[in-house]
Order: structure tokens, then sequence, then C-alpha cells
């Protein structure tokens, strides 16, 4: 009798995804010898102890032995409630439980940056980079669902700042693809049943349902609220679209990055006219791209920014100097956009 | 003192597409003699009765005489309710009132297919066609606002399709650009207050807080908790992702369009090692347009029949014919892509 199907699916995930690895550093499937274990690539799982990285890391412990490739696990301790630190300390234990090994369990500061769960967001992820170079890992699989993967994708639509905020979380990301995403089509429910059938102990982090939190909001009233209004499909379809949308903004941004050097004359600056002849979507693209290089900070380049710089190209009537954010200035003079700090 | 500033917006916006028509028509707006009154263009607005549309009524009632247009009016008796033909001619003794000439009653048959939203949403733009031709309108103004619109966005997030799907209505559509939508970057709320303000009696059709109509459960339950969730911003930033999404696709269909001419050979067959090297967002188009060409219709043609014949391209291992729907068939042949019908 196999596995169960819950059980099953999860571990398919990672096996794709440890698959994808082996071929990446041209290796084959396949257990290891001993002494062929300790020059074998490491898989870390990074793992908060909740039902998602918990099924995640039972899936690794499982496949990398048999795919030939040691696995490990990080839990980070993000220092924001009594008891923090023993929470974390459980959940390395658990991780050993498992087979993992090296189990590290890292502390962080959380800032303020950019409101809590942003905050909380860079510390760990500078926490996982950290652990991941001092133990030298080909990556960190990471158990966002599909189910995270539709929040991400409505909180990116709440900015209203175009596609690429539509694109949700991506399979491979961070420095050299270190960051794997094996659950982006697998959903949460699923990852809670592999759990419960295989007797794994779960925590449930209470920030998951503090109201306090955007998307916890989301999760327990938001999405819930759509479903009922548009049908179950929701959670699949917004997935879908993320995907989707990833592909569509990387194909403009590769014509924009194309075009930008076609719009520009012998001095570096752009030229009006052949902006003009640009679809718009590409336009705004070179515009916005052109204002990042003056200095602006992407964080702080909203779409009402560009469009007030795209009226300078398409709705010219004389106007004068657009302030943009880094202190950068946009100015139209003799059929040029001069767009530069000061 | 001016008009209260629902009003003034609500002018304002209808007063922008005026001068957007006047443009296209190369005349400049100015009220009219007499003499000239007949030969002016006409614009229709279109209207049910309810707060929007009445409100985009006398808008238009106000602004054509000053912009030397002439204004009339259309209402649509879908026949779904009793006493709706009653309805339908209170509705046009009231577009009268306003000044509006000439107004017309249209009762329509309302089919069955696609369900009942679209079956009256086709029967409904048949029947506004058939009164722009009649009347030879320049425009007919449609009174939908930023609230339908992020409904549109949201119901097209829920088929998963793509960004096409997100781009909501166009500000401009129909035959020659038919079709006008003032509106859409101004909410419900304003269009209910010049009512109120200008003691405009409105009509509220029961369909729109029907739970059995997928638009209204959305926008009673779903939009209210998304915006519970994410903030009052939610509709304006659907609203301006339906347009960025909007400029996004057509680009996109443009470089399709450009690229489906070169990735073919001598004989009209698709060489896949061509579409390899295309972005993915760029050959699912490609290959989406070919299917369609072939016969396949565009509304059965979902994201999954596509990513299966890409995968004829992108993970070639032998696979046989693949079933699109309208009896239309992809497979590979020495390299070749063969897409027909039958």
């Amino acid at each position: 009798m196999g596995p169960h199907p819950a059980v099953a699916a999860i571990r398919l995930a990672v096996r794709r995804v440890l698959n994808d690895l082996l071929a990446e550093h041209g290796r084959t499937p396949g257990r290891l010898t001993p002494d062929e274990r300790s020059s074998s690539p490491l898989v870390l799982a990074a793992c908060s102890g909740g039902a998602d990285s918990m099924a995640l890391a039972s899936a690794l412990a499982f496949e990398a032995p048999r795919a030939g490739l040691r696995a490990g696990g990080v839990t980070v301790d993000h220092g924001l409630q009594a008891g923090s630190d023993l929470r974390a300390a459980e959940v390395a234990s658990r991780l050993r439980e498992l087979g993992l090994e090296p189990v590290e369990s890292v502390a962080v500061t959380v800032g303020r940056a950019g409101g809590p769960e942003a905050a909380a967001r860079d510390a760990r992820y500078a926490a996982l980079d950290a652990a991941a170079e001092r133990h030298r890992a080909a990556a960190v699989l990471l158990g966002h669902t599909r189910d995270d993967q539709a929040e991400t994708v409505l909180l990116g639509l709440a900015r209203g700042s175009g596609i690429r905020s539509l694109s949700g979380m991506a399979a491979v990301s961070g420095a050299d693809g270190r960051y794997r995403r094996p659950f982006l089509q697998l959903d949460r429910q699923t990852a809670r049943k592999a759990c419960l059938v295989q007797s794994l102990p779960v925590w449930d982090d209470p920030h998951n349902t503090d109201p306090a939190y955007t998307r916890s909001r989301l999760r327990h009233e938001g999405l819930p609220a759509l479903e009922k209004a548009l049908g179950k499909g929701v959670v699949e379809a917004l997935a879908r679209t993320a995907q989707l949308s990833r592909d569509d903004a990387d194909a403009l941004d590769a014509w924009a990055g194309r075009a930008a050097a076609g719009v520009r004359d012998a001095d570096g600056r752009l030229e009006c006219d052949a902006l003009h002849d640009l679809p718009p979507a590409v336009r705004r693209r070179v515009l916005r791209r052109a204002a990042i290089e003056a200095g602006a900070p992407a964080g702080s380049l909203f779409a009402r920014h560009i469009e007030e710089v795209d009226r300078l190209v398409t709705g010219w009537r004389g106007q004068g100097a657009i302030n943009l954010p880094g202190r950068v200035v946009a100015r139209r003079q003799g059929g040029r956009l001069v767009i530069r700090q000061g």
C-alpha cells in the first residue's frame, strides 16, 4: 500500500524540485554511499513549525536521500513573542527527529522598516541567506502553498501598480535561484492533511489569525468572501494569474530593455518622438527604468509618477519639470526628455 | 454659486468625452443655431433608470447643447419582470423631461446563451447597436462607474485566464468606437449623489441586489469583504489594474502578431525552434492565435489547452496529437507544429 494521497502529493512536489536541482548540478538521482555523502549538495528546508513547512520538511527528509542529496533544516526565531526561543528549539528538535542534518535555529531581531510584516520577512530572509551561505547549501526550500500565492496576488492587486505586482511569488528566486517553492501548486489543505496522517505535530502561529495583519484578514475574511461570490476556483485562478502575469511582465521588461536603447540620441537623452511611437505599456516601462537609473527608488515610484512623466511625451503643452522621488526631476527640453537627480 | 461637486464631477466627465467626440468629428465646442442643429452629431445616453445612467443622461442633457451636439436617450426593456414595459416607458419619459430628443424605449427578447447575465447583456448591446444605427448616432454613452470596473476586473480574475481578462471595460469600444464610458474613473457614490441633489428619481434594479447573480454577490459581499481586509483603496486599485493590464495585453498582442509571421516556414507551418526562442508570454499568444485561426472558438480555448500545445514545443518527448475545442488538433511533425481542424 502506497502512502496517503496527501503524503504522495507533497513528496512528488518536493521530488520534482530535487530533480531540477540535480539536473542543475549535473547529477543523476540515486542513493549515496556513506563516502559520497559528505560531497553531495545540501538542501535546507525553511520551517516555522506550521503545517506547510512541517509537511515540506517531512517530504524533504523522505526524498533527499533517495535523490542522492543531503537534507537539513533552518528555523527562524523572530523574537516577537515570549517563549519564541523555546518554540524555535522545539521546531529544531522536530526537524532532527525527521532525520534532517544539519538543523539550525537562528534568532533574529526584527526592525520596523516597511511595517511589521515586511520587517519580519526581511529579517527572516537575511537569516536564511546567511544560513545557506554558512552551510554552503545548494538550495533553501520554502513551504508557500497555492493559497499563500493567491493571497499574495490579492495583496499585489490592492497596490494597483500593474501586472508585476500580480505575479506573486516565483517558484525559483533569490541569489543564484537559491529559494525554491515546491508547494506553489499545492493547496494548504493537502499540506495540513499530510501532517495529520504522518502524526506530525504542527504549530499554528497566532499571527496567522491575528486580524491586525493584512494577510490574516485576507485569509480569514477576504478570500472566503470572494470564494462565496465567485466560486471555489478563485484560489486556483489567482495562482494561475500569478504565473501568466509573471511571464507577461518578463516579456514586457525585455521589450522595454531593448526599446530603451533605441530611443536615445547620441548623448543618451530620450527622444520624445521615438518614445511616442512605442506602445504605452512599453513606453511607461522605459520611463520607469530611466527614472530608476537616475536615482529614483523603485519602491517609491508609483504609477501616477510615471503617468505624469508620460504626459511630457504624449500630452505636451509646455508643462514644467516633474518632481519624482529621490530628488529626481524629469523635464522636456527641445524634443528630448531629461531625467536626472538634482 | 456653481453646481454641487457631484454634479460638477459628472458633467466634467461627460464634457471630456464630448470634447473627444468633437475633435474626432473635426468640430469645435460651441452652441448651435437652430439651423445648424439638424446636421450636428447625435450622442445617445443608454439609460436603465438606475442612478449611474440617470446621472449620465442628466449630464449629457446639460453638456451636449453647450458643446454643439444633439443628445438623445435609449432605454432597453429586457422583459424579465412583470411590468418592465411600463418601467421602460417611465424611464423614457424621464429622459424626455431632461430635454433629450430623440428618446426611444426598445423591447428585447433575452435568450439563454451563456447564462442570464451574458444573455441580457448580449440582447442589450444588440438593441443599442440597432438604435445607434437607426438614429445615425455618433456615439452611445454608457454609465459604467469605477465600481463596475472593479467588479469586472474581479470577475476576470476569477477566470484566471491572464491579463486580457483583467483589463475590464474599455473607455472606448464597439464598432468605430461607438460606445463611450465617461464614468469609468468616477465612483458610484458620486453618481448617486448627483441624482439626489438634482432630485432625479432613480430606480434600483432588483437584479442588482439578487444574490443569484454573481455580480450582485460580488458587489454586496465580495468587494466589501476585500475592502475590509485590504483597505478602502481596493476599488481604485482594481480600476487602475484594468487600465495597465489593457495596455500590457495590447502590447503583447502586437508583439505576438509580428512574431507569428517570423516563426513560419515557407509552407506557413510553425517552426518549433523559432517558437522555442520566443518569450513564453509571446509564444503562448502565437499558439493561441494559431489555434483560433485554425477554427478553435476563442471562448472555449483555455490556458490549459495552450499550455499543452506549448509542451509540444518546450517539453517535447514524442507526445501525440492534442485535441483542442472546435475539432482543432495540434501535433508536432518533423520540428514543425501543425494546428488544423479535423
